[in-house]
């Protein structure tokens, strides 16, 4: 398997440091060095504290060294907390020490220009010489709430702690991720672990998310990210978090243009598109999240340690005008309120009164005042309809003599339930609770008056199980080959833009079949191979120099004998001339001609941080007017793809249209998976390939053109 | 003009009636009855109330009378608390009495099925022949702040009031829009007039909102909606709303399918397409909200008076993480993060430090901290950059020593620009406001902590004035004709499916071009019309039994001669016969071939709210498997009409595409408001218009074909 913790362990000096120096410590709690060594004792961190500062004796009571060379004890982790300009000279100081890891909160690195990328790059050597790790610069630090390391400056280690903790949490963004922490803390969710990465000189984002995968006391993970640095080892840990079935949420910002270039300027990140995070975050089963309260939500309902079945939802409102939102809501972020069965029907007319519904949403109205057990028959018929998954109660229990009479039969049937039962009481949010959602809260389902944040955080867990499904179907699985590697030995070479025949002698080695095609350097040549063929043919320019043939006068079609081939060499020709007097012309090329098959796409790009990325389409105007593509990175499992082929918005016109029939789907499934192959086999290689058009027909597909660049050299060996 | 508030005038008594009578009044406050007496009195109303119940001497200290007849003065308002079958008689006797206005509270009417339909239609007719009119039955009632008319039974009335009143709302939920108004008094937006509508036996929805249009209390119009009752109403009052600058919001439910059938079997309301709301929403000027919030959070900032001018954004933070956040939020609604002038950076850059960005969103960093002065620098830079419309300052002024040196000078730039200013401090919602962003607030800078909600408000805003602006432009005003209403005397025929021919003489009465086309009973008469038309032509089966023609093999396109249109002629209605053996066949239509365009599509459905509705979208495909269309409610102005072809996602197609020319859209718009003049005169008759395809060209169109289909009789004269 490729999963591995082995460095996440190099990471323990970080979340549990035996002892901590401060470097830079102040008694000034005004300065950042002035706050970690009143933290840590606050928070009853029980490893041995080490202040380190030349001009002071004592810190906060605790004695005071010049040096961290000094200190008579072994030193896990150093927090250095002084000017940019002596950072460097003090990791040396460390490293000298012995020192295991090391936090850098100063700022004047690569976000201030050249010089600061310069000193930034030293550390970064440093750290990779000495085997020392390094947190930041430029950043927060990180706090661990189990044990009371509060490696960091910020106000969060003030902030008084909640009960409970399963949530890590790792930010690209300090000021912003500081900000989640406390609005988390603040509505009763604990994290166990805050880390703040900064410039990410050494150690990044996706270390720590490591780290939180393997480690036993997380398990939910939260991210801020502005830009990942290696894709497919994101992709590595996201599978290693499915199979331990720990939810990773991130907070991937940049989804306009303007937010990208931003996130590219605030962290120096790649940033790249953003069409491709979200195939990736889709494929990996990263819960994508646009703003931070979804993971404040998620994280009570997932830790209640229930997931929704299904996404089938029935709704019980006290408000047919709240019913009706509710309905809205849920429908808008892919649940299903569904038709509720007979049974449960029957079972609460027999109680509501007539101007109640029993259909989805159910409507109590206000029935509820005087007859409050209807909300439990209500709730107890829908836990008992086989086709409901997640229900959820919209209701108050408004009681003006003590108890409601009604609660603990509620808590009782929320407790043994297999449905996903989430109460929103009918409160705007921010509103007091009254004191049966409190009992019910209390009870261990799952409460919150936010019913948007509500139905998004349901959404999401049902989402996420659906995920986990998924995964062990064994259409997921990427199907690595059986067969040798094929060779493409004088095909594939560096440099270099193989259009047409050496494009598509590549695709064949792989199996994609192409449309039979031979050049032609005369007339005579052309009408003969022509012959070859069979009628009816097409014929193209070919030039090196030519990239877009058809809008050269390049392209003739269908040509129906002898006659029109050779007519059609010497217009293409002079068409091509006249285009671009200073091409290359080789000839033409004469084509097997594909009729009644519907044009698609298949292209692939190389993104800095994911590798080759496979592209799906329909021909023509559906991708380059309309946009309408799906991505996925390589290597794709048969159910990525046919995923990809579902998302596009055309894909009612391969299911059949007008009388026509439906196309091969599962061979467009085997085009992709063999691209991915190909693609996969040679990724520091190929820089793009498009098939376009990919004819798909209902009966097979086959590459009518395709176009293969390579790099110019390769980075390395790639076998 | 078509503006009248003749009818708002007769709901003067429920706003501000002289005398009030509680009928079914109640010393029992668990009561509906036994609540607004106290409400009346708690609140000051300064009117004369008259409890009436038989049974009872005084209701909370005031004199009852066992019937309303025998209350000595006269009753402008009374408010009914009675059970359902009593209400009818109680209505009668408030009609003897001469009272002006009834709200009804009892339920048990249309919402308990058949027997309360019928009793709801016997108040409806009650109202309508006495003169008297009824809020209700099945509602809470009306409040109106400003004069103590609690003539409800809603905990809403307990409320403690706020100052700022400038906000009317109408619901067809109860429950939820008192939820609504207590979420927003929480939030110190205040209401002056609440009123929830029932189930509308009378007085509706509209009704209130003219009311709310023509009132000078009423800055703001608010409204929960299921579904409207007179679509040609709204638009009017939204039109008139719109001169006089009144904003109006509407959360209107439905948008699923889900949601749409809960709210038609809640409020009975029609409830029809979705789509169809959203464009006559856009076309209104009608500001469609999702959530409740977005009325909260709006009102403020537009009663401050002040509107953004344009969409393009500045962004203020102090975190670069919060920076992209607003970044990618105010992108995704639609608000542009623009690149700023290199002046204001200039500015900007001689005060920020090196780490810090003067790029949008501008990075303050936690400079801010040390060197407070850099807030009032950017946001001056911000507000002389000529560019920028908005500025979003999410920024905290924190001082550790008294009042923040910068908060002064923050209000003074502020109060004098003309931007668009709004302060999100970068805290989290429900999290404290310092001091400074307090100050702000009370010198009338808005301030709001919720980002997502603060970039809504502006982005509604922004859009809202846009409305403004776009009113203004002579192309949205609605043209009307004046020639003569085209003769449509025999071509009209009702009860008819007019296709082809028949629905293209009608088009071209109205203008619109149609390809030339004459019938043909035989094949000689077919090659004869033919000659004349001149080639190439079409042949297509003439039935009115066969709708599908291309489907039954009933279409034979691009004949060059004689021969090839015989030939056509033979195989049509012998493919036709085959396609529905008991069709009845005229012959054949032959028809001009209409080469080089591109296919759209013009329809008109009648919809029950709203009457004609126009649709528009490319031919074939796009219309069929992408449902790429766009909607307008008829009349259209030419500005309206060049929305719908700006609207359709595949509009890139029509600007010219792959070396094609763009097509002629003005001829478009043309036909748009053609087609809409014809469906405007008829509106009684034309049940459903297809022109299917629109051949669309570089210069004109042409419709290839078309299908009209009027009603059975005509419902009312029509001129």
């Amino acid at each position: 398997m490729f999963h591995s913790n082995k460095s996440a362990n190099k990471l323990e000096y970080f979340f549990n440091p035996g002892s901590i120096a401060v470097i830079g410590a102040s008694n000034n709690p005004l300065k950042p060095g002035g706050r970690p060594v009143n933290f840590l004792l606050d928070k009853g961190y029980a490893g041995n504290i080490y202040p380190v500062n030349p001009s002071r004796e004592t810190i906060s009571g605790i004695r005071c060294y010049p040096s961290i060379l000094d200190i008579p004890d072994t030193v896990d982790l150093a927090i250095i907390s002084v000017a940019a300009k002596m950072v460097y000279n003090t990791l040396e100081q460390c490293v000298a020490k012995g020192v295991k890891a090391a936090v850098i909160f100063s700022s004047g690195f690569a976000e201030v220009g050249p010089g600061g990328i310069a000193e930034q790059k030293r550390i970064s050597g440093l750290a990779e010489k000495s085997g020392m790790r390094i947190l930041g610069p430029n950043c927060l630090g990180i706090v661990n709430t189990l044990n009371g390391v509060m490696a960091t400056f910020a106000f969060i280690a003030e902030l008084p702690q909640v009960d409970r903790k399963g949530l890590g949490f790792v930010t690209q963004s300090g000021a912003y991720g500081a900000l989640i922490y406390a609005s988390s803390l603040q509505r009763g969710v604990g994290f166990n672990y805050f880390v703040s990465v900064g410039n990410e000189a050494d150690l990044e984002f996706a270390d720590f998310l490591e780290y939180m995968v393997y480690d036993p006391h997380t398990r939910i993970i939260g991210g801020y990210l502005e830009g990942a640095k290696d894709g497919p080892r994101l992709r590595m840990l996201a599978e290693a978090a499915l199979e331990k079935e720990k939810p990773v949420l991130v907070m991937k910002v940049g989804r306009s243009e303007a937010g990208r270039r931003a996130a590219a300027s605030h962290t120096g990140s790649l940033a790249g598109s953003d069409n491709i995070y979200d195939a990736f975050f889709k494929q990996t089963g990263i819960v994508r999240i646009d703003g931070y309260t979804e993971l404040i939500s998620f994280t009570p309902l997932f830790l209640n340690g229930k997931l929704p079945q299904g996404k089938n939802t029935a709704i019980i409102a006290t408000s047919g005008g709240a019913g009706v939102t509710i309905t809205d809501l849920c429908e808008s972020l892919g649940l299903s309120v569904i038709p509720l069965g007979e049974k449960a029907r029957a079972k609460m007319e027999k109680v509501l009164p007539a101007f109640a519904s029993t259909r989805n949403p159910v409507d109590l109205t206000a029935a509820v005042m005087t007859q409050p057990e209807i909300i439990t028959t209500s709730l107890r018929a829908l836990t008992e309809d086989p086709g409901v998954d997640i229900i959820i109660a919209n209701v108050n229990f408004t009681s003006l003599t003590g108890e409601h009479p009604a609660v603990r039969e509620f808590i009782e049937i929320g407790k043994s339930t297999d449905k996903f039962l989430v109460v929103c009481p009918f409160i705007f949010p921010g509103a007091g609770m009254d004191d049966a959602c409190m009992d019910i809260m209390r009870a261990g389902i799952p409460v919150n008056p936010d019913i948007l944040e509500a139905v998004k955080a349901i959404a999401n867990l049902a989402g996420y199980n659906e995920t986990l499904k998924r995964r062990k179907r064994p259409e997921y699985r990427i199907q690595y080959r059986n067969s040798p590697k094929p060779d493409l030995e004088g095909l594939l070479i560096p440099g270099a833009t193989l259009s047409e025949g050496g494009a598509k002698a590549i695709l064949e080695k792989y199996g994609i079949p192409a449309a039979r095609e031979y050049p032609a350097a005369s007339a005579d040549e052309a009408a003969d191979v022509a012959g070859k063929i069979g009628y009816p043919v097409a014929v193209k320019i070919d030039s090196p120099d030519i990239a877009h043939k058809t809008e050269a006068g390049g392209v003739k079609l269908n040509l129906n004998g002898e006659t029109e081939v050779r007519k059609a060499f010497e217009e293409v020709t002079v068409n091509a001339g006249r285009y671009n007097p200073d091409a290359r012309i080789n000839g033409v090329l004469v084509q097997e001609m594909l009729t009644g098959g519907t044009e698609a796409i298949i292209g692939v790009t190389k993104d800095p941080v994911f590798g080759p990325v496979i592209m799906f389409g329909l021909g023509g105007i559906f991708v380059e007017a309309l946009k309408d593509v799906s991505f996925r990175v390589a290597p794709v499992s048969p159910g990525d793809a046919l995923d990809m082929i579902r998302e596009i918005r055309g894909h009612a016109l391969l299911k059949g249209f007008r009388g026509r029939p439906a196309v091969d789907t599962g061979a467009i499934v085997d085009a992709i998976l063999k691209v991915s192959d190909l693609v996969t086999d040679h990724r520091d290689m190929i820089e793009e390939l498009d098939i376009n058009p990919l004819m798909v027909f209902p009966h097979g597909v086959k590459a009518a053109d395709a176009l293969l660049i390579t790099a110019d050299t390769i980075p390395g060996t790639d076998s």
